[in-house]
């Protein structure tokens, strides 16, 4: 609290420059697809821009916007746009708290979100890997919710916050969207990745285990 | 515009030198096969060669070439023969007005093929990842024309112009040749890079629904 | 033997701070799961801690713990937890005289235990990479014991050594825990290392064959 | 032919300790598994150390080795030993007169054997990919030998040989050993290093093939 927001700044936007490399190194933001965000205080956060290949955001390509996603600060390059996750991006910080949103568009989440299969969620069990969640064990059977896709992410807003205010999805860190990908959150910017890569195995447990098997367990 | 010429094409040099290593590391093109070019101007492009180590491709390795595929000017390096896509590459260029093409031998461009069994065309549907093409929606059901393989790749260049001047494939980035792979391409070498991760993208959500729904959607 | 310990210790820090990415890189470690030990002397080892994002574990951030799990010599980094699979590896340590010991939360090592089905083991036969495994061959029927999870990590200790004390899993290096992952062990780092690939190529091999053949040879 | 015989050995120990790390990343020698060897002139070649991770071989760890597999000059580090791929290597390069052969324990390898199935070779067609073998085109059905597995690797010679003599493998630039990998080889380090790339795709191929499709194409 006492440290210099400008050294905090700084190395928030150091680490999504480091973050979405191994992001999509790992698949989850290929062609120019996916973003994060990462609070920086009450009142203001840090968005990637939309429509760049996101491995090669630099430090000084991200957006300092409000809580209502409005652009306070643009980066200096005057050709970049904010994502268009940024009302999901805000409607996740502010209704869960969390100090970091990724969004992922890898395959495994989309395979995860066909499990549901006109359901509203997954429920995944029988996994220690469940521990990696925020307050998870793994007797759990974790609840994420998947929701159907829209034309356009900021219409995704009304249905994301439908699933978060619904008790039974309390602990999930998660909402899938249909054939679309993931957002995936934490307390802060290594709670989101740990989170990632977390919500990522499940996912790909749960579909090779349709795989092998036959069905979902 | 106001550009100096020589810049323009030391960039691009560059750039395909460090995007073919990007692609072999993706398992694109593997096993010196696969390749790239780019529009410099009006009348010429640049080629990468063939039958090498397409990761090991140096800016200095490149051909450049008029609009009808002849040598302009040949790399230094006097053993290096231009790549057998030069035909299609053109091809796709002209008709298309496109700023680069590539040309994958992705297993998943392979398996996507095959999907088409007898028929002329893939249909790929219910994926946000749609909108990585340019005009697309998620809404799309996005023809990507399947053309069959011949023996050397230069007499694919009428089934590909077939393809291409068909107006249900007017949206398509991409033509995947059966047994073969895929060319996909762009406005420029990164729309070409977007475009090339986006349809491998859906070239592995079509064959991965097919194995674990038993049908293609 | 008559090198400085402190040079030994030094070695060992350094080789699993290289060691713990490159789990990492494979998918063993991933979400801050997983972890490593290693033998320093007879009363003596070093153990990761826990919690954090295994593939950023500086040589520093190491404790040493004598054989029954207690710390001798904490990090300096205050912040830092022991791992909780510290009873699990001094129990492997003493049991099976192991010089280092390595915890992975593979998925194909899940996938492999689900392959137990009711039984308390798989038993990996035909293939060439059982040579890989200390005193193993080719005409092996390898049995690997496979026990069931247990709400946290110290729990697991008593079944481990129940495995370990069998003689039918005499040779095996390693022991499955059920949705969970895999304790893999060697004569010393190097050992460790090349036992943890050689059952996770095992774990991905019969995993495999279940899926193309439908049933595990 | 006039180069300095020194050079072409320095340049090839350089080049093999290059291979192994790509080979290790691409799941082809792990474990300590697999191998290389490239011939120096008529009487001499080098050839990796057994037993050790593959991807740290230094240049200076190799040895030289006369045709029949005898150590001409070892290695300084004098805890190395010669790998047990010898013998089939001597074999391959006597009798097809390769310059370099790398062995395979890749998974792709043991599954694509698999699919022999009490044959003695399996037949790969109907992909371009054949073009990338020496003299390959893509009209081919491509015979690869599949032979079966013994003890230990020098009884594999006979075997080998027998295959390598049979004119329906004419063509073949691969030996596929059930339950074990594969030795692939090429006219020298860049050829071999293509041949392995085209053959582990095409065994990908052919696999996945299989579980799509529910039959071997």
């Amino acid at each position: 609290m006492s440290r210099d927001p400008d050294d905090v700044e700084s190395e928030r936007r150091t680490l999504i420059s480091e973050f979405l490399p191994l992001f999509y190194d790992k698949g989850w933001v290929a062609g120019t697809g996916g973003g994060i965000c990462a609070v920086l205080d009450d009142r203001t956060m840090l968005m990637a821009p939309t429509g760049v290949h996101k491995e090669r955001v630099a430090p000084g390509d991200l957006f300092v916007v409000d809580r209502d996603g409005r652009v306070v600060r643009p980066p200096q390059n005057a050709t970049l746009r904010l994502t268009e996750c940024g009302a999901v991006f805000c409607a996740v910080v502010n209704r869960r708290k969390a100090g970091s949103v990724m969004h992922s568009h890898a395959l495994s989440a989309v395979l995860a979100g066909d499990l549901a299969e006109g359901k509203d969620r997954i429920v995944i069990r029988d996994l220690e890997m469940l521990k990696g969640i925020q307050g998870g064990t793994n007797a759990d059977h974790h609840a994420v919710p998947v929701i159907e896709n829209t034309a356009r992410e900021p219409e995704l807003v009304g249905r994301i916050l439908d699933a978060l205010d619904r008790p039974e999805f309390g602990k999930a860190a998660c909402v899938l969207v249909r054939n679309h990908g993931a957002y995936i959150w934490g307390d802060d910017l290594w709670d989101a990745k740990r989170h990632a890569e977390v919500y990522h195995f499940l996912f790909e447990a749960v579909v090779a285990r349709t795989r092998v098997g036959g069905s979902l367990r």
